[in-house]
């Protein structure tokens, strides 16, 4: 069932990769950004540990939003609604992860994501990217409707490797290793952050929203997105 | 059970097809506006697949407002409620999606909406109409009742194929890709955006409510409506 | 079981029909209205269904309020607590709704129901009357208690004609088709609309509550309250 | 076990009378108010039955305030909680309500009830008092701890009759048809209300506390109290 | 397993006495005070009826602040937290309610609690001390982690009777009828109230805090903590 | 499975050790502050008594925040977000209680937490740690990722002696009486308060943040940390 690719770059709109008891299976996720007081809407019949996945997701982009260009109250005076159609089949599992945060940094900040590109993979609270199960099922999914590069977790590369050949030589593969990485190859633009940056000082607990600038501020290098 | 067809074209009520346990069947939105501080009340026997449904037309509402002549602000200065009437059957699924989004949008703007017009399909948050099944129940529960026009998803083009003569030849069909196509056959007049709409500038992250506006204004033909 | 029957026409409290597990039985519905913060208070062992039947007649109630003569912000200064005693019993379906929606506009504009008086219907937002089951039972039961006159939907007339005689001969009965026929056979006073009605402009999205008198005003006749 | 037996007359403290699993039990219903923001607790392990049987004595007391000199705001300045002990023992019932409607108004009016008086009743939201089942159990419970007085529904009295011998020849039953009948008996002062009542004008939606008040004051003699 | 006693009297944490599946149990009831706006926190796998006990101990310190010298709107301007640990195992029923009454008192007051004494009762609303079961495999509990002085409920003299000799001669024994009987004997220190103690007027509802100071002090000696 | 283990000291990420179905595991607690409203969010499929454990750490780190030089008002100011990656799997118990307290304080301070420490023990309200089960099982999880110091319970030590050679010849063994002892063995910098500390003075309910910080002030030496 093609039903939901785009034929075109969008924002805010990133295909997925599942795995269901009917085997593998795209989705497409959807992220819209409202005028509101900071609700995070999750739907689509989505269990548990997905809509975890997105919560996960949503700190990740408000601990790091001055990386991305994202004014740092984003979470306060606009409502996301997550959804991801084909609300009659139940979703569940954390390997939308990825494919949730990328959706919500491209709404936020108006980028494009490449229509042809798809992604699985399960994401943690600073960004780094876990591996996932069911690989081979889903990436058949992916060639079905005509997915040219799926982004998967570095650590899946030995699955990668067992893959059939009518994957591998129809589809690019990108080993991300966190969100950096996912970004750079789904994304239509590169990022050039227009609010500046405040360095931590010294003291132990800064004013206003240097708190989390500072916290891990350490090793990123705001010149690489 | 023709109870709740009505007469004449009315403001905010909108036939849907459903398929229950009793096989096909129609059912009639009800959307009331009133004073309030912006909640969302929706009953009628849903289950949790078909209010998801709601919400997921509700944000494609607000995040399109401004092309429907809505003011921005709706969400929080008045209370939506959806009821289904009938309330002893319970009801689910995700395909009155873009029926109980027509109500909201027909109750907001004071648009009637056609009596003898009847409407099936999934919508998604970008307000795309995605397929649904059980079309052959639905289509003859909508003509033992009178419809004379039903709107369905493109994507059901080959159900649409199979279904009895009777239907097709007393039923004019709609075939929708998206809530432009089914306002413009389901409500009984064009739409005159009567706001200002703002175009997106530069900046990546605009004040007020220009963030949703700019979302996704590249594919939108304003006049259209 | 008699004990719920008043002698007396009360303001805010209408006997309804109900169709239990041990048959026909006769309820009825309190209302009471206190200074508050616009909560409604849902007691007396009521399943979900009656639940979103109130919620539905609180609803009509809201949107209409100017042809009641009810103060627009009624909703939100006042409490409205809906309770159907003899608490031991579980009472569910939306058959109740007509009878609530009476209580709670008979409780909102003083003016009294006729205590000789039962009915039974499932209303919609918009005040349809829809029809309901177990008529026989429930007016038999009205009928021990010494009910005068039943208020039953129109759509179930050709189950009226099966009733037994002795409920035909001693029972006056009311075909309502909305709540305008409820209200004007249940309460003892006709309405005289005390606050200024405002008609609808051209403008799409009326400021301040007039959004909601606009919506349906085209159908609605006054002076007939 | 008569652990929970005052010894003296208390301010919101009185006696009640449940049937469990176990036979007839007394239960001694207290109650706190303490400066807050409106908040009604209830714990003792109850049932949802009997904790709406708590919210409609509640909603009686606010309703008729006046009525027993409590000021009208007492359900926004003060928190209310109502505990019944012996936490292992769950309860549940309306049977209860007359029971907590009492203590409540005691506490909110400093008068103490009889230690030596219990009672057994369902209240309605206007201050009715509904039959209830095993009286017989009931007031043998109420013999063995010392009780004086029972006050029972007025509707109970065939069931009173069947009582034994020894029942009716030690313990004085009260036949009450409302609260004032509950009131005067259970008491150890009667009312002298200190707020000057407003009486109802003839505007359909009164101002302020006017709309309770004014509710259905004419079938109420305050000088009764 | 003695992990949870401590060695010197501390301020906020009380040895209290269970019965669980195991047989008799110690545990150690921990209170933490903080900035706050009102919360109660309650954790440390506690049942239904474990927490309600925890309320009806919290509003009997709420009612009678200013017997113990604590300010009457402790309950709004800080967080109580109360932890009982060994989160593994399940713990429920009313017999930790003095215990954590006590804990409660003690981190409220800055009066340290003795480090060996333990306790076990039911609290109620105004303070009384209700009997329990168990009452061997507790003691016997006690006596192997080293407590000197066991507070159990008046009404449990009985059960203490048929105690083994092993206990009663090692442990002392406290016979509580309220709370007032259970501070005196773990406190380390007498309590002497800083603040002025208003007494009740003649006025049926005083202004501000004095409405629940008056509604039992005829029976309080103050003077005796 | 050793993809969740950091290759460089971070702020905010702590290895822990836990027991599943599968056996002994590693995890990594996340913690990530945002500024906010005091919301304190858990995801990673966690169960309820470890959001408890979570919650008592929590506490602990409010009550002793002066101690930690984390500002007082940080519990109102900021959004903690504690996440377990690996969601597909369930978890819980209260084991991880230190490890989660130790993320919170790391992530508060800006101080790293060395990446070749693990650890595991309950945590109570004021700090101590308790005991936990399946060394034996986690120690060597620990040793297969290459773990080099693991921190456990001080009343775990029997389990210890018992432990395999390999494991105590590789891995250095911590025994933790309470939080002290872990922050000085897990991270990397002592803590060198920046903010003044009040002592107590005579008052019984000091104003401000005072109470807290009154508690236990006896027993804690500022100048140890
Ligand atoms: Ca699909
Ligand atoms: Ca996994
Ligand atoms: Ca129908
Ligand atoms: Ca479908
Ligand atoms: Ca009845
Ligand atoms: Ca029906
Ligand atoms: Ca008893
Ligand atoms: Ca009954
Ligand atoms: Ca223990
Ligand atoms: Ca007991
Ligand atoms: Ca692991
Ligand atoms: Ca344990």
């Amino acid at each position: 069932n093609d039903s939901s690719i785009e034929k075109k770059d969008s924002v805010g709109i990133v295909n997925g990769l599942a795995w269901t008891e009917v085997g593998g299976e795209t989705l497409s996720v959807e992220v819209n950004i409202m005028d509101g007081t900071g609700k995070l809407e999750l739907t689509g019949n989505l269990g548990d540990v997905m809509k975890e996945s997105a919560k996960a997701g949503y700190s990740f982009i408000r601990s790091n939003s001055y990386k991305f260009g994202i004014k740092s109250d984003f979470y306060k005076n606009y409502d996301l609604h997550i959804h991801i159609p084909e609300g009659a089949i139940p979703k569940d599992g954390p390997s939308a992860g990825i494919t949730m945060a990328t959706a919500m940094i491209s709404a936020l900040t108006g980028k494009p994501v490449k229509h042809d590109v798809a992604m699985t993979g399960e994401i943690t609270l600073r960004g780094k990217v876990l591996p996932i199960g069911g690989l081979k099922e889903k990436t058949l999914a992916a060639l079905r409707i005509g997915i040219k590069k799926v982004i998967i977790p570095f650590e899946n590369k030995a699955d990668y490797e067992e893959l059939p050949d009518i994957v591998k030589n129809n589809i690019e593969f990108i080993f991300a290793k966190n969100m950096v990485d996912v970004l750079e190859n789904a994304l239509t633009k590169p990022f050039k952050p227009s609010l500046p940056v405040k360095k931590s000082g010294n003291n132990l607990l800064p004013l206003d929203n240097e708190l989390y600038i500072k916290n891990d501020i350490s090793n990123v290098t705001i010149a690489k997105l």
